[in-house]
């Protein structure tokens, strides 16, 4: 056991009690296969380990990378690569070494790519409204016809409802997933197959169409969907130190290669942050403090904060109970 | 050899004229030890190397990681840690084992670090108007005396005139540099010492009262310092694969965790980028794109950019001719 005061700076924290109460809060509203975890929000094969026991044996991945660390922890029984590839070589071979790995498929050319790979399995991928990958919907059974002449399985659909993810009246996220979900049945009518996969940690609990949710979130959680009243708390912090101290400001050393920066600053508690540089943080905090104290700052996007990272420090209190990697990083 | 499309995507390429270009050119503006180029700007040992053979044999770095990294690729001959810290152990354990490693200090506890770290010498960090670290210029003096009463070198004065780095106007510029080089100037006398260092890419030619020049972004270049009249070239892309296209618009393979997002989102030539996702980059080209092309994508802010990345592919036109792992991210 060490004290969070012993950790190289900056290091990033995950409060044990906030991930426990997260992962059990979500595994009792959706059991077992009703939740697909993705292992985007954390890249760490120790915390997918943790929700494997918790009793999901599915994984959404979102890149080649994420997929392999996934299959090498022994986690993959059934893991869903929810992204498009062009070439699935990668992703071919542990199939063949006996993973089960599902790919997204939404054009002519990814079908081809994953026939090329190797792969067997495939989920067509929906365009419900958010403007990044999906095939429209009405044109999702003749894709799913071709994949199956290809000598594919189609293992059914999958709709990333995005753009309603954040959606901060509950009426109007509500209402908006529900037309999603009716394109995203649609498809699945012409597409046939028994996986509807959808959703994330802003609609787990009102999205009614999907037979898997693909929710990740909800284990560290975010600032963003902290303002949506959900059940889950917040868990990651991030520790820096003063390491410099002026008349109107102080100097953290953490900066924009430790933090996710496309939601703006991070926030300290009791103090205004001014900006960030490559490895700094100059806040104006309300208290005076002394170079070598410690700060916890919160990042204001999580998951591109993570990605910086090499590994987050379990803690309780003060007191760092386990450290893990974040091994799934690149690509 | 192998050509560029066979590189898995997100892949960041250097173009290696524009890199020996702008090698030489900063070479032959500040030769020697004129340039002690900053490592922060690349993190790359191997690049590292490619400026030592350039006859600059000192090293400034932004985290006790770079100091280390420098110095296990055998360039510690000199290396000046332009930041403070307060647990300098690490770093002393380099200085007990034969490398020269030189501390920013700006306080009494970080004087007192670098001497309980096992440090022997040090540098006065003084502020010249940036609000970040260093001391007050009139308080310099004293913080020299504490730290020789103390056992330490120091080697004299260091300020980073970073507010002024990417001021356009160049006469602005110029009269703002000077301003701060009085200050830092004055810190000088009353610190002594052989070193004043200072400048960075965007003040390399006109900071005439620095004795060597922590520039790091000239060898790279940075989309911000390209609207300054300066004589490098950009020399980094990177290179993302088209995953899926739509009426509207098509989507790439490279998005939050591939791209420093604080200057805002990146770009792509002859399309305009509409958002950014985890994984993803959604934009609107003006010819219409296949699955399967290649993009290269200018990042808005390289430094950032670079710490998302496992390596660097030196790239002479669509052949990538060497790789190099950006070996010293992390801290």
């Amino acid at each position: 056991m060490r004290d969070v005061d012993e950790l190289t700076t900056p290091a990033l924290l995950v409060e044990s009690a906030a991930l426990e109460a997260n992962l059990a809060t979500m595994s009792a509203a959706l059991p077992g296969a009703r939740l697909r975890p993705h292992i985007k929000a954390h890249k760490c094969t120790a915390l997918a380990a943790r929700q494997r026991a918790a009793g999901h044996a599915g994984f959404t991945c979102a890149t080649v990378r994420e997929v392999e660390g996934v299959v090498a922890a022994g986690l993959g029984e059934d893991v869903l690569l929810a992204n498009e590839v062009l070439d699935a070589r990668r992703l071919g071979a542990l199939v063949a070494d006996g993973a089960r790995v599902t790919l997204a498929v939404d054009s002519v050319p990814t079908v081809e790519a994953a026939v090329a790979g190797g792969l067997r399995e495939v989920i067509i991928d929906v365009n419900v409204g958010l403007p990044r990958c999906g095939i429209a919907p009405d044109r999702a059974g003749e894709l799913a016809r071709l994949a199956r002449s290809r000598g594919l399985a189609v293992r059914g659909v999958m709709g990333y409802e995005g753009h309603l993810m954040l959606q901060r009246d509950a009426a109007e996220r509500e209402r908006g997933v529900a037309a999603a979900m009716e394109l995203l049945l649609a498809a699945h009518r012409d597409v046939g197959g028994e996986v509807v996969s959808s959703g994330g940690t802003g609609t787990y609990a009102i999205n009614r169409a999907a037979t898997e949710i693909q929710a990740g979130s909800y284990a560290l959680m975010d600032t963003a969907y902290a303002a949506l009243e959900l059940p889950f708390r917040p868990a990651l912090s991030l520790l820096a130190r003063v390491i410099s101290v002026s008349k109107d400001y102080a100097v953290a050393d953490c900066g924009l290669k430790a933090l996710g920066m496309d939601h703006g600053n991070p926030q300290i508690a009791d103090a205004k942050v001014w900006f960030c540089s490559d490895e700094h943080v100059t806040f104006a905090p309300e208290q005076r403090l002394t170079a070598g104290d410690f700060v916890r700052v919160e990042p204001a996007h999580i998951d591109p904060t993570l990605a910086y990272h090499e590994r987050i420090h379990l803690v309780a209190g003060d007191e760092v109970v386990d450290s893990w990697p974040i091994d799934l990083r690149g690509w």
